[in-house]
């Protein structure tokens, strides 16, 4: 298997699983409607851990143009792979995102608010202002990607015991910071989806946002693992 | 032992803490009654992570008829013990509901809901709408199969933090897509539950609804478990 | 040290952070009343894990005589050290009981309900009737004693990986059975602080309730221990 | 990197991360208001987890002028290094808060209350009285640095499934005491914020309570710890 392929599968099942959860969580006549943000935020550290260790060999689990982009920059991964890993996470993240319309396609039938259902495929702002939304989203990945360079910190770190620990950080940064922007902390993440949304036949889907999903989602995670791996590389 | 009895008691116990968690969660008159579905989605992974690493060793802990003919159509398990696993894991299913009914009798009588009392036994549609409905069940047994292969992708993977990888793969699915039609992923987790529905005398029980049960809960997690081998196969 | 002194002190851990939680959970003025089961549950798991590691080496971290009692009756524990283990585990949980009440002093003043008090200390059925009662207290005591020892089962399991697999069963007994009796699994866990309810003056504290701590809580877990390793012993 | 940088960096992301949690679940115009105890909890435990791994190996990542303290008294922590890690936990902690004001300035401007926005930053006690507020953050704290100590009981502990374990001690006294005083257990933690919520210009931001801040959560975190060792060393 190409490593392409590993992360246009890897990045379908994160997509499979975390816009599962806000579809899940969120949705009219969905079971478990109402769970709340515990079960987002844990879940969407599923959504990264069980393609993570499943094509961490493949292909090392990025399904994150901000993180592959840093580590490019970093020196730890080769410029001339990136495109492909970007254009792969996007195609991954999008088509994800179609199969969670086709399998929660009566669930949207029944529920009205628009922005709900948008905010199944991709995030929004709680508030918005865009120069703190930029700043929360960099923030939160930075956080992200100064993590993941840390797991080689850990002495003799077993590989199972280090996904826990990717699942951690998702985690984390999900339950502390996640209410401000939706923590994308990823841009195919969000444009995926959006992109998804924008050409399904979702019933009365009102706006996709683009204003806000081409700026701040792909700015903020871009600026925050730079800094990240900047950082990273000045203290350690 | 033989691996069928370990499939049994396996099984067994998987349904008694699995069923048992809806019970305790949804019934009347249970002390933990509301809870939710972070404690459903929680106590059904830990119901497969006890037998799990228990019975690991002596049959591979499948507890799952879908996973066992996937895994004898993909050469890693005999097609000759497909149909003694199939009876074992039946037979379990069956006997642990009965031990749910006998624990939480005074929880069921005190609760009027008859599809309230059946949704501790087996699972039933948010929506019902077969083909997607089978489709639901098809994706969420894929996603579990072809993880649970994937493990062999994790070098060095130790027994007992694959064990935990299992958990977070089941804690997932349901998390994640539980609310479309309960995740059975597993016909034997549907159907012995059913049938002990329909053979025990619980006040005011209403239909065991087969029409959909020998569907939806059979159909598509066999279907998805053949898909994921298939495709696990053809990409790595 | 002793190991008498590490069943005593890890008891008193135990139920300091056991009591703890259900203190912290249910009486009025504290600041997380509400919480729910699932932090109830996921905090009990805890209370185990923290002294199981601590006092592993040193005791075998059992806290709880039907564990102790189970593990003589199959040969893996002397019967001379059974006395002075199950004095030590009610002398701890008496004392970790006084711990919270000292603790949540204020608290308790604040809660009026007489049976929401003795909650902290001890448990109580969801529905009075002894033989089922029994019964349940048997079963979770069953699968916790059969699951510890399962992890005999585990190729290679690191000690620590270990104690979350016990932490795993904790909490899966807890979520999955707890809402009939409580879950004491643990005559110790329910006795001793009962005790401390009975001694210490908790202003509106009503009865302890010996007539069901006496007899639920103690025969059902010994005779769901003795019955694991009974059958672990026939099948393994 | 010196171990003071990393105890500063640490620290920050810590107080990031835990701090972050509260304004995300209690302040109003949050996406995740109403989240809970258990969101609370669990991410104070990954907020440790995340800078303990990356850490560990720089500093100790000890984060908690409390636990340095106890280390010295100890003899396994240097006491010339002490004044050094408390400076850098406390500046630390201080640019933490200020960075979760910076990201939550909309979500602190929507919220009216006073003793919310201060329960961003630092620590109040549910039932204020002085002696029991010490006694609770003393216990508290004693547990922590108890179980820290403990970590060196487990034979042949991995590093990284040792920082889960840390992790599992932090969510532990959250849940089961957290309710009594907030759960400082580290003077840095609260003082640090406590500074930066009495020098940032928040709108109606009332009293930083230092009549409370300068007494319990320095004085209670630092007997508790000292009698962690003192205990450890006598029984161990």
């Amino acid at each position: 298997m190409t490593p392409y392929i590993a992360e246009f599968v890897g990045t379908m099942i994160l997509i499979l699983l975390g816009d599962g959860v806000v579809a899940n969580v969120n949705l009219n006549k969905s079971g478990m409607k109402g769970a709340g943000a515990v079960q987002i935020t844990l879940a969407w550290g599923l959504a990264v851990l069980v393609p993570a260790f499943i094509f961490g060999a493949a292909s090392g689990a990025s399904f994150n143009p901000a993180l592959t982009i840093a580590l490019a920059a970093d020196g730890s991964f080769a410029w001339s792979m990136v495109p492909g890993y970007i254009v792969a996470q996007l195609a991954g993240a999008f088509c994800g995102a179609c199969l969670v319309y086709l399998l929660f396609k009566d669930q949207f039938d029944a529920t009205e608010d628009a922005s709900t259902k948008r905010g199944v495929f991709c995030t929004a702002p709680a508030v918005r202002n865009i120069p703190r939304n930029i700043l929360s989203e960099a923030v939160g990945t930075f956080v992200l990607v100064f993590a993941i360079k840390g797991l080689a910190q850990v002495p003799d770190l077993a590989d199972g015991t280090g996904k826990f620990l990717v699942f951690a950080i998702i985690v984390s940064v999900g339950m502390s910071l996640g209410g401000l922007t939706g923590y994308a902390i990823n841009p195919a993440r969000d444009l995926g989806p959006r992109l998804a949304h924008a050409v399904l036949p979702i019933q009365g889907k009102g706006s996709s946002d683009f204003g806000y999903g081409l700026v701040v989602p792909i700015v903020g995670p871009i600026l925050g693992a730079l800094a990240a791996v900047l950082v990273y590389g000045l203290i350690f």
